[in-house]
């Protein structure tokens, strides 16, 4: 791993800052953050979490384990008030998966079922593939045409810096199942919603639309993806048949909860800081990228602070239960906690570096504002939107007009990652880990010691 | 992909050749090499199996599909006395393959068994795991240490561009087992012999020591064995217990076979020019790098030879069947064709570009070498060793003392994909792959118009 450059600037930084400069609000996120180069806390959570816990899918017995862990590591990293707040919520569980081409040419391949997939027979159904290049293509087909098929839409995604393809690319996944419903599919098998080429497809969730009935819907990983459109191309004529078995099933309603823990402030009627991760992964894989980074990097930027005095401020350190599968947790935290955030930030992008700081504060805020621009400067972090920032399980909160800040990581091999058998902890890059831990603590340093009103900010209008 | 240097240089080459100067065979080979560059035959042999037939497990009927399809396309490509010869072979096939941690960290690992594996009891084992850093650790053990365990062997191989380190490394597959089984473990788990970091184990071939019981045996995907590396560390004194369900079994004797096609020369009495690769591949994948791939560069460059006019010496093309799990079909051959091989070469390791040419044939034809290093040099293939060069299926043939020439791969990226599930077409790059189709073109074109004597050479001293 090439030594990035902000290391040299930050060296060439501290070495010309004086010892008698009084403490600002600014020089101390500045040293707190420089001390966070050297953080060893946030990777420590990212393997503990994905090695002693493993996956922890929503309401499953794994992501209960989880809860456990995190109380006790929460605890024992000096938090205080640290509490589970439990919901509850609807569980789909994952069964047998298996994709067979039958004729042409026999061969099997790899996928796995979309999250609230329906199931097939348990021996499976076999029935001839329609295949599609985009969304658009398979929207505008004749449901005659695709009536008791399999259908396969397969739309190439793109890396973007920012994420901002997985919103477009995503439509496939998230809007696919239901239309193939609609217009009388057998079932449904897209491109896996990812950019990497490796034998491991991208689960993630789909909801069916109102009044659709629940289809198999599964994603092949990218090289059977690419496997299929060729078959479908050397078969010209001949119908090409796949034989499909998918097992899931709904286990009904159980239970899941948010982990909350706390920095208390010096002025316990100052409206909080929220700092947010979330704890659940998806089945595949231990979720190191997603999101066991997150909940490192955001706990151990607060115990940054932490350490070095009372903030005004309390930071509020919340690890979401049940994210991936529908906001679960995100939802019932807004609903119990209306109207107690001074600003709320989220951290679940992976682990890469911050490249950008966006931010949706008041304007009695913006002093602040520029001090974290400031100090997040030497980490190679440009300042970014100054109207609209969000996150995960924050979004809702976010839309209704809390103020909030985001940091943005760079997401161009995100993708290859999400959702796949291959979000492992070997993935995770301790240098840019620590540039994350040290961008969050000059941020929530700053943030939880500013005495200015940050919002409320106007709803988002979409 | 960047575009190589060898072009720009070639280019410069081809356009100052004089039209008239007279076609000497190194003049030919270089006018062969230039238009191989623009290849697109070998790409279509690599497309057209590994998409039409898919894995090719050796003495399955999946293979017998390769093998039709191998004398249907050598024929329509225009070879001649394009045959099969079957030979009969034991056959090993992959069951049901899980592995979980039952304690202190419940959590689903990713194996595949190795060939040759013993199996389980249908529900499994249930034993202590320990583990050892390298083979050389586990063969130190005292039996008593390993006995009724799980023996868990964790190396991580480094990648090397010759391909050396596979030697090495890979020891721990070759002999791992059968050590392990002496010492009275339950089973043996290593880490993948690779060096990537996908949740896609390595299997490969291991053979049982004369006498020694077979006992369940698999390869962790290396994401999977470095998590097993940090249970072990994170459970301190505490036991690590694993389940482990290996359900493979022997199905008898079976019909496996090598496919060969000739170019007919024009001195039938001529010892014969052997392009070789093999047609088999693990039931993974498709087998694209190893070695659908190498079929095509061979098939190719022969074609190109043959089409431009009748060589002197014949090339024999062969596709030979079931090298993965055994060399049998190389085995099977040389019993058959004793003395009729001026020289032979086999393309099996993948598809990046050639970077050196050794060879080892006796004094006379040295001027043929030169003469090959000289048409190879342009395309950025250094000479490297004169007293050796070998293959896979023919290296029992090179070992004996036939001449033997070697047009070695890159390798460095070999290991990340060798015997996997991701062995698949997109790791294919065409334009590493059109230089390959050059190297051999020149050294076909060469070698099969050359008068001199070869060989024999003397066998080599182990």
């Amino acid at each position: 791993m090439k030594k990035p450059i902000f290391i040299a600037a930050l060296a060439l930084l501290s070495s010309t800052a004086v010892a008698v400069t009084p403490a600002t609000p600014l020089k101390t996120a500045e040293m707190l953050r420089d001390a966070a180069l050297k953080d060893d806390v946030a990777f420590d959570i990212t393997e503990g979490l994905t090695t002693e816990v493993g996956q922890r899918m929503a309401g499953t017995e794994a992501e209960a384990r989880a809860r456990d862990w995190a109380v006790a590591k929460l605890k024992s990293l000096g938090f205080k008030n640290v509490r589970v707040e439990t919901f509850d919520m609807p569980v789909w569980v994952r069964g047998e998966e298996k994709a067979e081409i039958v004729a042409p040419f026999p061969q099997k391949l790899t996928l796995a079922a979309l999250g609230n997939s329906g199931a097939t027979p348990p021996e499976g159904l076999r029935a001839e593939v329609i295949g599609f290049d985009s969304l658009a293509e398979f929207q505008a087909a004749h449901d005659a045409l695709v009536k008791g098929k399999i259908v396969f839409v397969s739309h190439g995604m793109v890396p973007t810096q920012d994420g901002s393809g997985y919103g477009y690319y995503g439509a496939a996944r998230r809007q696919g199942p239901s239309i193939a419903s609609r217009k009388g599919a057998a079932a449904i098998v897209i491109r896996s919603i990812g950019t990497d080429h490796h034998r491991n497809p991208h689960t993630g969730v789909q909801s069916w639309a109102e009044g659709v009935t629940p289809i198999p819907a599964a994603a092949l990983s990218i090289p059977d993806a690419e496997q299929l459109q060729r078959i479908l191309k050397r078969a010209g004529n001949r119908p090409v048949t796949m034989h499909l078995t998918l097992t899931p099933r709904n286990i009904g309603i159980q239970q899941s909860g948010n982990v909350i823990a706390e920095v208390p402030g010096r002025d316990p009627k100052a409206p909080v800081v929220l700092a947010a991760c979330h704890l659940d992964s998806w089945d595949l894989a231990t979720g190191a990228f997603d999101d066991a980074a997150g909940c490192g990097i955001t706990a151990a930027a607060a115990k940054r602070v932490m350490d070095h005095g009372q903030p005004l401020r309390t930071i509020r350190v919340v690890w979401f239960g049940a994210e991936e599968v529908g906001l679960f947790g995100g939802l019932d935290y807004m609903r119990k906690h209306p109207n107690e955030h001074a600003v709320i930030a989220e951290s679940d992008f992976g682990a890469d570096r911050v490249w950008r700081f966006d931010s949706r504060v008041a304007q009695t805020a913006q002093p602040v504002v520029q001090d974290i621009a400031r100090a997040l400067a030497p980490l190679g972090i440009a300042q970014g939107f100054t109207d609209q920032a969000g996150g995960s399980d924050i979004g809702p909160m976010a839309a209704s007009g809390v103020p909030t800040m985001e940091l943005q990581q760079d997401g161009t091999r995100y993708f290859d990652i999400h959702h796949t058998p291959d979000d492992t902890l070997d993935k995770i890059d301790p240098e840019q880990l620590r540039q994350n831990v040290a961008a969050w603590t000059a941020m929530l340093s700053l943030t939880s010691n500013a005495a200015v009103e940050f919002g409320p900010m106007p709803p988002v209008q979409r």
